[in-house]
């Protein structure tokens, strides 16, 4: 009866509401029998993703609001695990995570590229596969290791640097591979978009805590509305979101580093707030995940087996790349910084977007790269959970010693 | 570069970003503009709406994302101000809050219909405008009585007890007249309606309390997944929303159903969650208001005059029908429970609406209901705090005592 109308009882609000208890439920619902079957929840929430979702049963299908909901869910979540993290300590660890960053990126894109090359691929499809298979998606991690309460560990300080650092590669990596695709390499483009993108990361991280340790008492005393500090936080963090995609790196990076320069100068009471939001959405980002997931190298035996492949290629190359670089800090620690920058989730599959947008990367492919995305993802926090199963959670603690 | 694609570096996100950026950011530069002038920072946040909205600047529309994040804002805002009562405290107020409800409806109904007939509108047109002077929006007045720590006062309760059940009757008004309009009267159907809406919110109301004690703790005992008690809290939110507008009430109305029946069950801990939620989608409401206010009547001398009497006798008719209601409560009470009726808000537009969607409200008079909506909803903030001068906050207090 009801037109289409905002707030009112009409049928849009029907529909909205449903799909929030149906995201909403079906996460919570499969995260807790992963609980119970002693995996990450985060698991879970994934998978009920690809029940419900366009892959299984298709009762829900991305759209507008969900997708934002999901974008708000992951910006969040960084946001909420740069609350956590010092940014003096992630600079003094900058130096092994720019190698792990580095390894992470080479060995996954020749692996890749590799790969697609000895299946007698064209070139620029290989190389487009190769990039999918850089970017990490530090959320993943991120959240399992903060559900844990390791994000303190050593190992854990590395790979949110790496992945920080491996977000700004690997636009650098997508911004060539998507030059020679369109047949034009702009060197002095490419040049200021990765000098931008460098820039705005090591400014924010350097400068972003020292800035607001000044800036928020100061404000807070001359404002007069309620809860100043959690507007002052979410006005830093839709900003420096917006900055972030503006000079070419993601949202989310720009959430951490929010985060991040927030992280010595806001109390208890902003970190409840933003873990409101958080837990609320949070789920929006994992279903989002799993609804995207593509099935299609199942119905097809010649891709089932390059699917295969290329997981087996995604997993061991990170682990590789990325324990090589951190070798220095010992064999479990090395093992722990390759598990955590497995996850691929909606970096891998924005990358075979754009692939297929440009037209270099056929249906076929695209659904391998973007199982890829997924199954990394799901492979990611039962091997976090194996690699850490000797670290007591530390949470706030100071000092913490690894075992 | 990048196509249309979520979490995405695309257009897309920066566009959703931004549009954050923008609503929030101008919603509390508005409200702390208000607080400077001794005005309630809500009606900034509001005007903040019609300047960067349609009305005036046109920086930013409605759309289908910002809509569910109004919605979900009002739905939260509802569900928190839920959570702070008891039901057994609204239940003992009920007999007031039944007559408050009552002449509520049935004064401005006729004050609206009456000038309209003046006016020597048509009968159908008028009752569609009587109705829509009608319905309460109680976010508005439960966010001010909310943020000065003003909700455990009496006169509080009954006016979050009265706009309750004004939503259910405000149904009831809106159903005769669309099928008095659509011209054909079903009165078994109307019954079926009116009976639906009244048991769902009784049932929920009374037995919704004990409901929950016995359930949340045996959940949360066989739960191992984290914040279970927010969970819980969340299922039963959307829940009671979906079940609300199945059964024809407002999202809202179940959203506050769902607060109370867990007002005595959850801890500390759900409220600050629940409050960082609500924090952040608030302005997304109010500014939601904003940019939806007509103009339009500034722009006729015809209709300003209208748009001029029906804004007065929509403030009178509340102030004088609801506060004859509450008059057994003493004077002072009597004027706060009218100043907390007057705001129609979204409700008043939702109704405006449908007699636009039915063919039997011109776009003239569209714009004079919508101007009254939004204009309540200014002017009741300080009308609610100039009555409530007198009273200290007092928090969660009990037996407060009123000046």
């Amino acid at each position: 009866m009801a037109p289409a109308f905002w707030f009112s009882a009409s049928a849009d609000t029907a529909g909205f509401t449903l799909s929030m208890l149906l995201v909403f439920g079906s996460a919570k619902l499969l995260g807790e029998v992963f609980e119970r079957l002693k995996q990450p929840a985060i698991v879970g929430e994934i998978i009920a993703g690809v029940l419900i979702g366009p892959p299984v049963l298709g009762w829900i299908a991305p759209n507008a609001v969900l997708t934002a909901l999901s974008e708000l869910g992951v910006m969040f979540l960084l946001f909420r695990v740069g609350l956590e993290v010092k940014s003096s300590e992630l600079m003094k660890v900058g130096g092994v995570a720019l190698l792990v960053a580095m390894l992470g990126v080479m060995v996954p894109f020749i692996a890749g590229a590799g790969i697609m090359l000895a299946f007698h691929t064209g070139l620029i499809e290989s190389v487009f596969v190769g990039a999918a298979m850089v970017a990490t998606s530090v959320g993943i991690t991120a959240q399992v290791l903060s559900a844990k309460g390791l994000m303190q560990h050593p190992a854990s300080r590395i790979i949110i640097a790496a992945a920080v650092i491996d977000d700004v590669l690997g636009l650098i990596v997508l911004a060539v591979v998507s030059s020679l695709a369109e047949g034009q390499v702009n060197l002095a483009k490419l040049a200021t978009t990765a000098v931008a993108a460098l820039a705005f990361t090591w400014v924010v991280a350097r400068f972003g805590t020292p800035a607001m340790r000044r800036i928020v008492p100061t404000v807070e005393a001359r404002l007069q509305a309620g809860e100043t500090q959690f507007n002052i936080a979410l006005l830093l963090l839709f900003g420096l979101a917006l900055l972030a995609i503006y000079v070419g790196v993601a949202a989310i990076i720009g959430a951490f580093l929010a985060g991040m320069a927030l992280a010595e100068s806001t109390t208890e009471r902003v970190h409840d707030l933003v873990q409101g939001v958080s837990e609320l959405l949070l789920p929006f980002f994992l279903v989002g995940i799993g609804m995207h997931m593509d099935l299609g190298p199942f119905r097809e035996a010649s891709t089932l087996g390059l699917a295969a492949l290329i997981v087996v290629a995604a997993v061991a190359s990170k682990l590789i790349g990325c324990g090589l670089g951190a070798l220095s800090m010992g064999r479990a620690n090395a093992l722990r910084v390759g598990a955590g920058m497995v996850p691929r989730g909606e970096v891998g599959m924005v990358v075979a977007q754009i692939g297929m947008g440009l037209g270099v990367i056929p249906a076929g492919v695209y659904g391998v790269v973007v199982f890829m995305a997924v199954a990394t993802t799901l492979i990611a926090p039962p091997l976090l959970a194996l690699s850490y199963r000797n670290v007591r959670p530390a949470g706030a603690v100071e000092g913490f010693r690894l075992g």
